[in-house]
This record gives C-alpha cells, sequence and structure tokens, in this order.
C-alpha cells in the first residue's frame, strides 16, 4: 500500500508484470494520500512524474491529465481520483464481458502478454485452448498461462516466434492494449504487432480488449516508450521499448467498459470523451 | 566427411545450425559413398531415410526424388549426385547475387533464422544495418548474427517478439526458404511468418531467396514437419515445429540461382523444371 506518489511511483517502476490498470490505481491511491494528508501537490512535478514513469502506458497519461486539469482545485481532484479508482475497479470486468461476446463459440484463442482485461475475458469466453505467447523480453505470458490454468483454463505456452503458429491453430486473437490512440493505433507490449499482423495474413479476426482510460492523442509511435534491456543468450545485451504501435487497420474488434464494435478512431474518440465526463465531473 | 549414407544422416540429424544446401551435400556424399564403394543401394530404404531424416526441408524431399527416379540405374545416380553436389556449391552464391540486386538500395534488413544464401545475399548487398531476429527455438539467428559481425556487417539481434520493430526499422526484409512448394507457400523455420505478416502488414517488401533444390509440390502445411522440444522458463517443455509454411502472397520477390522476380507459383514450375534437367540430364 504506498504511502504518497513517491512511493507509488517506486513501487510502479519497480513492478514486471501487472499492467496499466493496477499502475493507474496506484499512482491515484498514492496522489490521494497526498492530498488527504493536506501536503500541497506541486501540479507541474506531478504531472511530470506520472508522464515519465512508465512512458507509453496510457493509463498514466490520461492520469496526468486529470491531475492537470484539477491541480489548482484540490478538493475537485481528490473527488476525481476517488471516482477513478471506483471506475478503475468495474471497468476491466465490463470490458471483458463485452470482448467475450466477440470470441463467443472460438474453439481456440491466442493471445500475447500478460492483461487483466484479456484474463477476465478468455474467463468470459471459456475456449477450449488458449495460446499464450511466451512474451520475451519479460515472459509475462507465462504468468499469464499459470493465472489461466489455475482457473481450469487449458493455457499453452509457445515460443514468441510461434505467432503464426498460434494464430493458425486459433479461431480468433485477442490482446490488451496500454494505450489506444486517436492517430489510429493501439500500444502494446512488444510483440502484439507480429501476433495482429499475423492475424490480418491468415484472416483470423483479432479483439482488442481495454478500458476507456487507456485513450490518448498519440500511440502510432515508437519513441518516446520506456525502454529495457535484454540478455540475449551468446550475444549480449540489447535495448528494446517495451510497447509498440498496432495500427488499427490491424484489429478487427475492440471492446471497452463503455462499448464495443468494429476498432476505429470515432469510437475511440466517443469513449474517451464518456470517460472523462464520468470522472471529471461536468468539467469535460 | 561422412562415411555411406547412414553416417550421413545421423551427422545431418545431430546438426542445429547448418541448413538445407550443407544437409543434402553431405546426403549426397554419403549415397555416393556407398555406390562407389559398390554397395547395393536398397532403393526403397534409401528414399525412406532421406524423407524422414529432416521431414519438412525441401532440399531432401528433392534428393529423395532423384534417388527414386534413377535408383535401378547406379551409374546414372552417382552421374547425378556428382552433378548435384557440384550444382548446390554454386547455386546459393547465384541466387543470393540476384536476390542482393532486390536489395540494393536498402539501408536496413531485418531477418531471422541462418540462411547461407541470406547471409551471401546481405554480403552483396551490404545494407548499413542488418536486424537479425534471436530465431528461439534454436537461436539461430545469432550464430548468423555473429557470422555477418565477422564479416565486417553492422548486425543487430533483436528478441522475436521485436518482429514488427525489426521491420519498421527497415526497407527490406529478407529471409531463406527450407522449401518451396508448388501449391503456393514457402517453408521456413518458425518465426519466419510473423516476420513476413508484419513486413507485409507495414507495407515493406520481403524478399526470399533460395536454391531450386528446394522446391517440391507442397509446403503450405503445418503437418509432417520435424518437431523439437523447447523449455519455456517457468512453464516446462512445449513441442514446436521446426518449419512452418510462409503464402506466396506475403513475398515480394523470390530468387534463386536459375531466376528471380515477383513471387509465384509459375516461375517455381520452371525453376523446378530447369534444375531437374540439369542435374538428372534428359531424364525429366
Amino acid at each position: 500500500m504506498p504511502a504518497g506518489l513517491e512511493e507509488a511511483v517506486r513501487e510502479v517502476s519497480r513492478e514486471r508484470i501487472r499492467g496499466a490498470s493496477w499502475a493507474i490505481s496506484t499512482l491515484a491511491r498514492g496522489l490521494l494520500e497526498d492530498l488527504e494528508s493536506g501536503r500541497t501537490l506541486d501540479c507541474d512535478r506531478a504531472s511530470q512524474v506520472l508522464r515519465t514513469t512508465l512512458p507509453g502506458m496510457g493509463s498514466l497519461e490520461v492520469l496526468a491529465e486529470v491531475v492537470e486539469r484539477l491541480c489548482n482545485r484540490p478538493g475537485e481532484l481528490a473527488e476525481a481520483l476517488r471516482r477513478l479508482m471506483d471506475y478503475v475497479e468495474e471497468a476491466g470486468r465490463e470490458a471483458a464481458e463485452r470482448a467475450a461476446e466477440f470470441l463467443s463459440g472460438a474453439g481456440a484463442v491466442s493471445t500475447v502478454s500478460f492483461s487483466r482485461a484479456v484474463q477476465l475475458t478468455i474467463l468470459a469466453a471459456r475456449p477450449r485452448v488458449v495460446y499464450v505467447l511466451e512474451s520475451r523480453p519479460g515472459g509475462e505470458g507465462v504468468a499469464m498461462a499459470r493465472h489461466l490454468r489455475q482457473s481450469g483454463v487449458n493455457a499453452v505456452v509457445l515460443p514468441d516466434s510461434a505467432a503464426g503458429l498460434a494464430v493458425s491453430r486459433s479461431n480468433a486473437v485477442v490482446f490488451g492494449a496500454d494505450a489506444a490512440g486517436l492517430d489510429g493505433c493501439l500500444r502494446n507490449k512488444l510483440g502484439t504487432l507480429p501476433l495482429a499482423a499475423s492475424a490480418a495474413a491468415l484472416g483470423v479476426e483479432a479483439v482488442a480488449v481495454f478500458e476507456s482510460y487507456k485513450i490518448v492523442s498519440r500511440a502510432c509511435v515508437w519513441e518516446g516508450v520506456e525502454t529495457r534491456s535484454y540478455r540475449v543468450e551468446g550475444w549480449g545485451d540489447v535495448e528494446y521499448p517495451v510497447f509498440e504501435p498496432i495500427p488499427l487497420r490491424l484489429v478487427s474488434y475492440i471492446a471497452t467498459e463503455l462499448g464495443g464494435g468494429r476498432a476505429g478512431v470515432e469510437p475511440l474518440r466517443l469513449y474517451r470523451r464518456l470517460f472523462l465526463g464520468e470522472v471529471l465531473g461536468g468539467d469535460v
């Protein structure tokens, strides 16, 4: 349980598995603790910290926006943060229920990385088998598969090079998003683009499930996202961006807590407006 | 240096890096040693051994065909095997020269796995940088990158999940083929399909370079190819097929020692006929 923003930032920076929803909740709680303890919030600093803690993670960019809009009204900001935390708690589940409808009847599904919304989607859709790409560097796919197996899902881990194999055995592909951009891309863990491209190449539908608090203005860029280091056996360390852009044209359906349907920028614009209205009150 | 077919088969079965050209030469030499020592060749057994040593590797399927056609004429078979070995020696280089023309002007190129023809192509085209996917399971990409670096090429290894990243940084993608099928697919190491699909999705041209002695009737299948076991950290062992089919529609250009141009089944049919004529003499 973090004590204030600074501690929350440290916790989020250390984390390697849990994703965007956990991060926005943790940081919102940290901010709220600061506000409730009566400390004065340094708005510029708070906003900058939120934008640089995990660059590329859309939920933190949206949280920074909320802070920037309400920073000179601490009471309203505290209220918005409370609404946001309640909202996050429920939104993933609702998005997952919607995504599960797009997967209904899919006997075999492929996915990549670890997303709580995808996990809930699979638990709701109950496919016969789920192929989870290992998702190196990081290996979040293994954590995902273990969680699924604990819930009685027949999960199978495959190496990342098997993205095409996984798709060829599946009726649908499903993945989450760390951000969704009004410029026409989703942003998700490195490895999502080859999976989505393989789905498009083999004519298998791809479903993206994410919450509307990840909708940002730009996601079609490779630059400016968190980078990490990966040790290649027999070679050495290489730098890689944690997130990558997936053009919406490679995605068949999007599902959020506010609605779902054919992938496109227009619904993203709508869900973003609705979400901000919900959290900020009338102040959109 | 193998002594006879049996020893050659053992050598090829143990090998984990060297590819189709080395395998066909090694096995052809083994067969020739048997023939030259005056042993009688058990045709059915030789053909079956060739077809099951590395199922999915086109060059061995073609070698089996040659053996089947000439088995009752040992003198002609020996002559054909000698012609084949000479042919293999030169063909990769010639295919690479042609492929390099398709890459001319490409400052950055991405590839996967280890192919001698691709290696020669890159040495001929001399791009500014070559992104090589690690190519797990097996990690042949690391061996490829080390060889390229030893030849002064600026090679960079990336994890397999970075297939989309590699393509986004490249002007072209180049890969080899373990088989090319008249049914409309190439067959290459697992991981080639996500790379080719990413190239198609991002509008980057893909060049496949291979020798005509890999052209077989069928390559659009996942079944019937060599499988191996891969240890996923934190999960356990999983089975994977070593090769996968890549639909020709994801490939922009093919380059062989006998010609090159837009990818398609018709040129494959032509190159196969020309190659068999060359090796078998008039007996096509």
